[in-house]
């Protein structure tokens, strides 16, 4: 049997919140999802102005930062044309993202959730996923 | 040009609070998906110890409620064979959901938005989205 | 709640023959959808011609103009192996559309809808596109 | 956090190999999937004649159990019409499964994974699940 751990509804909360502190300092309304350690959906917050096309895009960032354990801006390194790594953007429907905005939560070195983001560029919703990441972990500090 | 109204963050946190409040009065952690008047996900969150499943049935409960500006329940009792409608459950690959726990969220005659439920009976999934739009109302009066 | 703007029937059929008059006058018979600001169709038309793949490209086009408020031709560009957007076109089951011909319908410095051409180039189906929001804002002037 | 329970290899293992046993004993080759407590795959055998479309069929049922807590034949029960848990079954594109022969896998009360099996009639596939669950169950005892 396997023991492992996972996001909590509180801390779904504490990532969003310090993801939406910062959207709201950019003056970005963001999509915020956070998910467990296999990319299921705990908390989502659609902030008043943010994108419709971000409600899937945010969930498809954390789910695959989660799943994958991997930040999705990494994936979008490697996913180059000639590159082993290519093609991975396609994958289930489209739902693994390789764009940049999906972070994976790490506890005690092991992933236990990941966090999404999306309404701004990959830049500005990568800032708001550290953010939330950061508030997490200073919470826990 | 077409004027409407919509659920905002703080419409959607009141609904769930009051569903939450509800789930938690009788012991059933619950998914609870707020969707906008077209459907799309407005505020999500899987109490801790909802189901996976529920992860994307109570999303299409509440996409269901708004989108077609109808309890899942109503569609429900409808949905059976020789019944014109039958076969709706399985329009946009069932995303279109006729299991009870969905439903409408009306201002003033206008349906601005959804509530879907899911981890529990249908009957107590159908009480907690009540018990959220309740809650929304009385904050309103 | 948020008060917002949908185009109507009337505005989708201005910008149907804005830009079907452009697609007569260089002669490529084109599939033009008018979606609302959520990226649900309002109108379509297959002009006679019309390309059967068109049908649905020229939907993503104008639901991803409207949903991500950006023009697709502008998601083309960032959307470049390298660039962090990249992997974008894959979103959604390949819904969200980087291929240029979609443009979202502003009113009041607001998103109220999106229009989408496929059948020609992408230029010819940007022209069209263009020249339906011409005909839509200089009915509304 | 959450800290929770989760089939490993080993454990899945023996699922199998109690499954398999009484495939073999009725002398029916199935298709046996065994997922972790959120419905994703961690074992799969075909034995040699299972069934082509049992390959999927029996990952939904696994999942299902898993990801509902529910036995799918319980959920096949409830599924008729006029019943408000009619429609279940179409639910995340058919993948909710209502077929006998899932069964969630509980130790100590909590659910860490669900057994799926498919190729014979759905009582067949029952009683392989069951035997699969006695099979770890008496190795664990």
């Amino acid at each position: 049997m396997i023991t492992l751990k996972r996001l909590d509804q509180q801390d779904a909360r504490l990532l969003i919140e310090g993801a939406a502190a910062k959207a709201r300092e950019i003056g970005i309304p963001m999509c915020i999802a956070i998910t467990d350690e296999s990319g299921n959906l705990i908390a989502f917050e659609r902030m008043d102005g943010g994108k419709i096309s971000s409600v899937i895009v945010s969930q498809d960032k954390a789910y695959t930062a989660a799943a994958a354990r991997k930040a999705t801006h990494e994936y979008n390194a490697a996913c180059v044309p000639g590159n082993l790594v290519f093609g991975i953007h396609t994958s289930q429907g489209g739902r693994l993202c390789v764009v940049g905005g999906g972070l994976p939560v790490v506890v005690d070195g092991e992933v236990v959730g990941g966090i999404g983001l999306s309404s701004g560029s990959p830049q500005q919703d990568m800032d708001c996923a550290q953010a939330g990441i950061d508030h997490f972990n200073s919470d826990r500090a």
